[in-house]
């Protein structure tokens, strides 16, 4: 039996972390908008970026740091701007944040990360940033993870934040994490920020194992619109402050216990982003079964969950199960008709071939609650999948239509 | 120079044509929901449908009946019902209306082709379209394509019809169409209803030949959503009563004048779908050049088109031009972003690696245009590729969340 609780703290839980999050101006009205991560000594680093072919300009820096040092002390993120699409100013703007911070935390710079999301096409506020530094550092502590939450916010409406307690070799082991999604949020990878601390002692090509698999079952399984940002971005820090044994053997009871609480924690976050998603009024989950290949039941199951068809009609609770067979058929997986079956809830909607009886009058009833799941069983083998999604409303659009 | 005008009558236009448009009691309100489209002769007769893999019963009587037969004399064409994934009694309705109609005309039931459109999962009610069927052969007649055009709507807001005349042989040849489409209309084939009707003498391969030279630089050039249906058809009947000298070579000059007519028919039907498109207020020409190949400079131009974070600010008239940057990315081709050159009509809103400066503040402008054209240039070879779509509003999610 695996075993954690749920406690307090966010990312300053584990030992030695300190945050902060501050108002430095990018942002209107004052809001928070600069947030630091602050590891007492170097952490083990391992981080998960966008397959974007055009990734923002804290990624081509970060993705050469961690390959080239292994270990980071601190990570600055700010909202309000992607430092994306700016032309070559925008890396010399994030190694300069970064420089300014290691200074100011007297720090060495290579151990400095840097995460930024936003609006597209425009150069970063350096001054602004720099300017606010020495307050952001000054500041920071143990109490400040949830500031540093919610200045990593977008169109979130509200900061995603969790922390978990576990025993390995009889010592207390922390992971904290935060997160920020709502947009762009799809396919491929992430497709949000998330920045995940632990005092774990571990072996960085466990940790980085650890990490691959939790992702693969939380933000690899959630999709909001079908986006994928420029910006995604998912960090890991292990400073091994929590003093147990070093976990060196992947077979080991050690590995297993922090593997299972890091997918809690990758899977809880990942499902609030879905839950918070831009004009999200539903929680859909999809769970396709009887596929003869998993990359088959994936495919399914993406492409009903980028139907604005599928989507608009879960808004309106609308019984037309018909979009979810028109999004089968488009997939272009193989399948037999004969042998599908569709289940909302308890609910068989169709059946060895046709719908049953009374169908759309029951799923009106399932489809007023908040979570709807849904399976497909094309009983034709034994892979399935899942995956996260929302339905797609005029508030998608208002939200959309307006983001500047 | 090829040439050709534009005249009245849709596809009753050519020699030899009848058509009719009626209610008999699908849709509610004694709306049109059923047409005919008729040749006094056998006519040599193509089809291209969905690439779906749960097709619409009318599609599975429809291949068999043209590849076997190759020719057709009636279409009938029903909408507010799409008897798809309805159970092994759905063909035979299918089977069984085709079978009256051919009664009632005193044709062979094998000349009868049959096409649906509408919700999934329902039966089709075949005996309210069995009794409506002598009414719509009696009052069949060259004044009612329009009428026909209309039957086939399902949210349309505008039946979608035209005719052309040219000169083939010193010979006058007509080609008719119509077509409808708004929901649904996406990437692989059609995704519509369309019917052309010619009065051309031409082989049947060379039919074939045109029609598919001419889809693949019109229906299969437009994207409202995304969306494959399950339903899409489109048919071209040829009954040669022209009298012109039959068309066998692929490179005479007569089937090149035919060619581009034929394209001419099908590019203006398909603008009509996407201007006509679920809630579209904008017509959206997508525009790929310097690509290293043409399948990349496609897969580019769709995932723009099915963005629905780019499309809802095209709606909101938002220059957020960072939004095509993003799905560029997300697109996996390969390019190099310093070489990128995105232009919004005549404004380069991003060159050489760089955003223009000014570039939203002019691009706002451009924005309020019902037509916007944006060419994207990567600048790495010579393959082009060009798509239609639209916007997306709130409009377009009012539309499909209660749509039954």
């Amino acid at each position: 039996m695996v075993k954690w609780k749920i406690i307090k703290g966010g990312i300053t839980a584990p030992e030695g972390f300190e945050a902060n999050g501050i108002s430095c101006g990018i942002k209107k009205g004052g809001k928070l908008d600069l947030a630091l991560i602050y590891s007492q000594i170097p952490a083990l680093t391992a981080g998960l970026f966008t397959a974007s072919r055009f990734p923002a300009n804290h990624i081509i820096l970060d993705r050469k740091r961690i390959n080239k040092y292994k270990e980071a002390q601190a990570i600055i993120i700010n909202s309000g701007n992607a430092n994306c699409a700016v032309g070559k100013k925008g890396l010399e703007d994030a190694q300069r944040i970064t420089a300014k911070l290691a200074e100011e935390l007297n720090i060495k710079s290579q151990f400095v990360l840097i995460a930024s999301t936003g609006i597209i096409g425009k150069r970063l506020p350096r001054k602004k940033i720099e300017r606010a530094i020495p307050l952001l550092v000054a500041n920071r502590g143990k109490d400040k993870a949830e500031l540093a939450s919610q200045a990593i916010m977008t169109t979130d409406k509200k900061p995603k934040e969790i922390a978990v307690e576990l025993n390995i070799s009889k010592k207390k082991i922390k992971i904290g994490a935060m997160a920020k999604g709502s947009g762009m949020i799809a396919p491929h990878l992430a497709t949000m920020l998330c920045f995940i601390t632990t005092d774990l002692n571990i072996k960085l090509s466990l940790l980085k194992r650890a990490l691959r698999e939790a992702v693969g079952v939380s933000f690899n399984r959630i999709s909001v619109d079908g986006e994928m940002s420029t910006n995604d971005t998912l960090i890991i820090m292990a400073n091994g402050l929590a003093g147990n044994k070093r976990i060196e053997n992947q077979r080991s009871k050690e590995f297993f216990i922090f593997q299972e609480a890091l997918k809690f924690v990758c899977q809880h976050l990942s499902r609030e982003i879905v839950y918070d998603g831009e004009g999200a009024t539903k929680f859909i989950t999809l769970r396709i079964k009887g596929a003869e290949n998993k990359y088959g039941a994936e495919r399914i199951a993406r492409r009903i969950a980028s139907s604005p068809l599928f989507k608009s009609a879960i808004y309106g609770e609308n019984p037309n199960w018909g979009r979810v067979i028109a999004s089968c058929g488009a997939s272009g997986v193989n399948f037999n008709p004969e042998k599908l079956a569709i289940r909302f809830a308890e609910k068989f909607v169709f059946k060895n071939g046709k719908p049953m009886e009374n169908a759309s009058r029951q799923l009106k009833k399932i489809l007023e609650n908040r979570d709807v799941e849904i399976e497909i069983d094309l009983n034709l083998g034994k892979e399935e999948y899942f995956l996260w999604t929302t339905d797609l409303s005029e508030e998608y659009i208002r939200i959309n239509a307006g983001y500047e």
